[in-house]
């Protein structure tokens, strides 16, 4: 093992260097990247040092999304905190189903969901750390279904269950809706205000349509920090309708929840602790490595009910409630807490909230820019950290692309209503202000 | 970010130490070991010293799952090449949706996934790498289920459809089930052999009547390598009824499924080119850290119909071949293919079949030691790496918990027809001959 530790460290010098003074990576054709970097496989093995050179290959050519200039997805960056957490979770190799094989790993990924719960306003909640966001909302809506019909779990289906989501919320509710076998057409998609909340008195109006033609309606996903514009749903008044209706409100903060950490921004997850679930991935605004995802819920005994199974093979000591199986989708499941841990101890709650902080006031420098700069037209609000503009009038797609392929810049686009622009995620918090302007300087180099 | 991999280097230096003269933990009570190794947060962060120490007493105090004295689930030990690659994958921290944002990464996975198809025998197949073994049968079902009725997915579950899976297969069938809104009362679970193989008479017996009741069978879980048992199912004889009756055959290999890299025992899953789905995990019987899942399917127009979703905010470069999310089950997601790889690419074909033959090899040898010593009673069969035997009569469940809380030996107990016993997995293919006696002797020691 030793010798394998030499190469990757020296390996993860060189990449770090690379990051450096390449922050970029020229992209391959996926016509030829299998055969470019000799990906397939033989019957026989390889002598260590070509192994090392096929491996160094691959990892060079990957794009550096710890990089200056990576600002293409809704993570980015690194926390070196968190980075050793996940290295040393690698190295220890439990799964969390059970005390007697996780151990304290188990105990910290209970004190992750007690202090969330703690933060959300939970007051005897519990949760799990399911494998990414989508997964999250799926084990929202899981929930909710069974909540609603404690017979599904056991009899299916069978009754036309209706859920509500905004036009722009996350493409996950579509697909976990087919999964749980409620069907996509089983979905209202609410109408978003100007700034892309979802419309509390159109949500209502469906649900009263549903009632009326004797359906089910069951759910109602909220999110806090869309994909697209990062708005936060009003979750006060969501709540109040979930309350007259009955209707589990699940909180989607995947990309934004992760405000409950600061005082300056949790206002606008405020009501939060009136809904029945919350999620946030901490490998998005508290940038640990892909994946952390928290899901918590009010109702403990749901999350039992619809994700617990019995299996005396498994769970064999008795200690039941670090037996966390009994509230997960997965049976095998890798360490995802660890890295948030190591994170979390090392700055403490203030640490963690300076990160959240660090971003929107990063927004704010691109957003003064775009205002400050005649060349680019906004399409963005406050209190958001994805900074929506265009630049020129140029086509974003065409500009994204053109970044993308020349190798210069990682960026995507979005659209709200019919408006395309290109979108700048500045969930970043090791970037400063000089790495905000270098990113508007190399789009309008590279445009 | 140096200095963090200092001391991730020392730790591990201590760790791998630790292993060797101490490779079973002493388990911490559930009641305080939040309080004892200080796992819970402050507002204010830790001294860089502190945190160290805090760090280092979670790891020290972890069950050592890749120790010689671990033998209690099904997987086990560390193959340093797989290590390289999770650590590797930490590091670059890509998710796996598109290839814009995975590149290279993204090349890899596809590379394991069609040469498993070419494996598994299945032409113009496709695949995926859910997070672990459940998630991929749950995908096999879900395919299953909108293979069957293509207006599930639109219009949700609007008939009883009945699902089949042998008494002794994972406890994810009826959780995924339930999911899914199937509903777990309608899983026939099907009666077994003497040697823990599914009965292919009694499955078409139930799906005849469920036909005659007017339900709608669509698919049957087959197993490679049952959990308890290390049972195969015959998958040729389950086929021709799944033929018959036009059901979706899922091959659930998560445990033994890796078989099919070894000349000497792929004939245990014989006939899997039948089959509609196959699942292993290279976390279990190849020997990479949690979880590298692969999932894959005769059918890839069902996979994309069933997991994808459009998302202009999410694929924007057109290289559909490589957006890998367009097949998974999750959105975002971690790189789970990497440390296949390197394992893979090191070792060749070859390589693997090595590590696949070598447990079935140390089963030999763990049952050939309950056959000459007669205070060990052998409930085990050929062809499987577990290997179930008592000592002395002794309740399996108190001897198991015994060694645990002694700091002794970990090894779990499992149950066929009203049988109890200990089970020794024989899974670390570091083992050797020395080890497997090692177990013996320190169980009788213990006991």
């Amino acid at each position: 093992m030793q010798s394998e530790l030499k190469f990757f460290n020296e390996l993860v010098t060189k990449l770090l260097e690379k990051e450096r003074s390449e922050p970029v990576v020229e992209p391959l054709p996926t016509s030829s990247v299998i055969a470019d970097l000799d990906l397939g496989f033989s019957d026989e093995g390889m002598l260590e040092e070509d192994w090392q050179k096929v491996v160094e290959n691959a990892v060079m050519h990957t794009p550096r999304t710890a990089s200056k200039l990576f600002f293409n997805q809704l993570f980015g960056g690194r926390q070196p905190k968190a980075v050793i957490g996940d290295l040393l979770a690698v190295i220890l190799n439990n799964s969390m189903y059970t005390y007697k094989v996780a151990g304290p790993q188990a105990g910290i990924e209970t004190a992750i969901i007690k202090e969330t719960c703690k933060l959300v306003g939970y007051t005897d909640g519990d949760g799990t750390m399911p494998p990414g966001g989508s997964m999250s909302n799926y084990m929202g809506l899981v929930m909710a279904r069974d909540a609603k019909d404690n017979t599904v779990r056991y009899a299916g289906i069978t009754k036309r269950m209706t859920l509500y989501t905004s036009n722009t919320s996350h493409y996950s509710t579509p697909k976990n809706a087919a999964f749980a076998g409620v069907g996509r057409d089983n979905i209202r998609y609410i109408n978003n205000d100007d700034e892309g909340r979802m419309n509390p008195a159109h949500l209502e109006e469906c649900i009263q349509k549903d009632i009326a033609q004797g359906h089910t309606p069951f759910y109602v996903n909220a999110t806090a920090g869309t994909t697209v514009l990062g708005a936060f749903d009003d979750i006060n008044a969501l709540a109040d309708v979930c309350q007259k209706y009955r209707l589990w409100l699940h909180v989607d903060g995947a990309y934004c929840g992760a405000v409950i950490f600061s005082e300056k921004h949790k206002h606008l997850t405020a009501g939060m602790e009136r809904s029945d679930s919350f999620s946030y991935n901490a490998h998005k605004m508290l940038g640990t490595p892909l994946s952390s995802s928290v899901l918590v819920t009010k109702h403990k005994d749901q999350l039992v009910k619809s994700f617990s199974n019995e299996a005396d093979y498994l769970y064999q000591t008795g200690d039941e409630d670090f037996d966390l199986g009994i509230t997960s989708i997965q049976c095998g499941r890798r360490n995802d807490a660890l890295k948030l841990w190591t994170l979390w101890k090392s700055v403490g709650n203030k640490g963690l909230e300076k990160i959240v902080d660090h971003q929107f006031y990063l927004a704010d420098l691109a957003r003064e820019y775009c205002e400050n700069h005649p060349d680019y037209t906004l399409y963005s609000f406050p209190d958001s950290v994805s900074v929506c503009f265009n630049y020129k009038g140029i086509d974003p797609k065409d500009l994204c692309t053109k970044l993308y392929e020349d190798g210069n810049l990682m960026v995507g686009y979005g659209k709200f209503r019919e408006q395309e622009f290109v979108r700048l995620v500045t969930i970043n918090a090791t970037n400063g202000k000089e790495e905000i302007e270098q990113f508007f300087k190399a789009l309008e180099l590279g445009a």
